[in-house]
């Protein structure tokens, strides 16, 4: 399938949506479904989905609907999951530890080859079933392994100074946990910048807006 | 100002992202910003951002620009931010742990009352400045209190039973990090579902496509 070049931004950061949704679906043992069903458990439109899916080319045919384990291979052959992407995550902390024990890096595309911390207590330790290493040990094995991402889970003061030595070291994306928005843009280096709060805010706001609403209305 | 009743879905889950950069845009001692200039930040178009905000009544002037400060408050008027919402966690392992020690809930709008998890030796303890209670002692907690929201970090297979216990009890939010989609609109019950793999895929799939323009191009 020829995918068209541009694709905007909006309809990317649905792609993993759509997999997850069809991901369960496929569990279920569903094998075909319409933009219309879809669209239903999704909370979108049809047409939202028909477009999306069109501007890599279009998955379905008229009348007939997707096929869910074909749809589901093609999304993640354009999300690239089974490229073996490679990724090192940098602070042991909490969250760093939480990611380490119980987050599927393989399911999101990439093999976590090993984390670092400042530590030196923690060098050598095994958390989650991967060895901690020295972050002085970064550089030499950024060189020598490559990997293509790093996950940033330390401290947020040490991140923009950290973030721009990696990508001078090769490194080719960011998911970055700290709080601190990283902007790499001009260097073509892809920056998932994680804020949780947003996710927050939008529940405070729809928290509030249903207790004004029953404040309102007539009891 | 008199806000329109139904603003969408898209536009709600912006309004954060615009309090984040506004927040970053005071701390710069920036007092005022066109929409143009906001834009460019935020890697937006002029007319998207008007359009979000004239969906609430719109909060500038034609040709002068936002009021930082102003548009701060109105943001933080409209998200509830200050509306002195409660918070409960639930589960106290890594990722319970990171939020206890380091997430600032006072400026997503809630105040975080304690912590409850169900082994026993972490009864009493303080994380992060919060008491663990045990589970067991939640239904009374939730029945006295009445915290508007619970933040879900326990394992996945209990969380959709517990939710439907939880709003039974009261709670008119759910904050979930257990990866399971819970879908209690029928409830009217916002969920926030943070699904963080898809970030990491967005990652996955920028991350490819940088590395398949780079191999198709001429050396």
């Amino acid at each position: 399938m020829a995918h068209k070049q541009e694709v905007s931004r909006a309809v990317i950061q649905r792609l993993p949506r759509y997999h997850r949704y069809l991901y369960e679906l496929r569990l279920e043992g569903v094998q075909r479904i319409s933009s219309q069903e879809l669209a239903e458990r999704m909370g979108l439109t049809a047409s939202q989905i028909r477009q999306d899916f069109n501007s890599f080319g279009g998955f379905g045919q008229q009348g007939y609907g997707y096929n869910v384990q074909k749809l589901l291979e093609e999304l993640s052959t354009i999300l690239g999951l089974h490229g073996d992407r490679t990724a090192v995550l940098i602070g042991v902390g909490n969250l760093g530890r939480a990611l380490l024990n119980n987050f599927n890096f393989k399911a999101s595309g990439f093999q976590l080859l090993c984390s670092f911390d400042i530590r030196p207590e923690l060098t050598g330790q095994t958390i989650g079933g991967y060895t901690v290493r020295n972050v002085q040990e970064l550089p030499a094995f950024v060189a020598h392994h490559r990997p293509d991402i790093a996950v940033l889970t330390l401290p947020r003061a040490q991140v923009t100074t950290l973030a721009h030595e990696l990508v001078r070291q090769g490194i080719r994306g960011l998911w970055n946990f700290t709080g601190e928005d990283l902007h790499l843009e001009g260097l073509d280096v892809p920056v998932e910048n994680v804020h949780l709060s947003d996710s927050l805010m939008t529940l405070c706001h729809l928290v509030t807006q249903n207790a004004r609403r029953l404040a309102g209305s007539p009891s």
